[in-house]
């Protein structure tokens, strides 16, 4: 699916970005619409959810909607042209292979994975972008540990 | 933008719903989906995004979310054509006469609002057809009064 040099029918760019996606908010799709943005017009905006075992082990909290539901609520987006459920085992590599991207988006959260990701393109030769994204409107409920926060604190005010 | 009859272009029919939509979650857009099929092919689905005073006002309590972020959120969905916030003082008829709707669609919570709907429609000779829509799967994490409580559990286990 990537673009062939020198083909005269160049087809659409393929971005990837991946996330949890837990409790879906305005920064979320902010992003996906930068992230988009750097596949150039008509670009394809395909992204990884996190399942939720791969983030119970990362992060030891679960995610407050199931996978299924994440997915589902990504894949209602706009700006999402198709939305996947990772793998159990996230595997850098074989989600390159499957996605062929020409751009992978991070977003500001993301830090711990460019390297990984650096070093994993430089080594297989790949011809793919990385770009990171950055932080939207920091004063807003704009994450999804603020809007926990802000209902714990309804709670218990 | 209602439909003309004898018209021979038929103009796309326009259903109306609306909502706080604090916390989006899969139920929201499978209620929209549903609302929007009650249009028949084609149809355009305008969502009213209540404001925070009137959720306020209405709930005594407060969104979680700010209004403004809740309609980005809403505009961002593929199945809602237009998201609108709503009106301070919430007043039927100023809706209906704004997005002039041939069907308006109400969710399962919101079976206040049908009798004041209809007894509107009919006072008004409106050919406007009032749906109800079913709740969805009933033991998922589809409502915000859901997540919320999970989050709760989540914090203070």
């Amino acid at each position: 699916m990537a673009i062939k040099k020198g083909s005269k029918r160049r087809k659409r760019r393929i971005v990837l970005a991946s996330g949890v996606f837990d409790l879906l908010h305005l920064g979320h799709v902010r992003f996906l619409e930068e992230a988009k943005k750097a596949g150039g017009p008509n670009a394809e905006l395909v992204v990884i959810i996190a399942r939720d075992s791969t983030v119970e082990k990362k992060k030891v909290i679960r995610p407050v909607v199931p996978e299924n539901q994440r997915c589902a609520l990504m894949g209602s987006l706009k700006v999402v042209d198709e939305a996947i459920l990772g793998y159990g085992n996230f595997d850098i590599g074989k989600v390159i292979e499957k996605i062929r991207p020409d751009v992978i988006a991070l977003g500001y959260d993301q830090r711990d994975m460019e390297q990984t990701l650096r070093d994993y393109v430089s080594e297989h030769r790949l011809n793919i972008k990385i770009v990171r994204i950055g932080k939207f409107s920091s004063d807003e409920l704009d994450s999804s540990s603020k809007i926990k926060q802000r209902i714990i604190e309804d709670f218990t005010r």
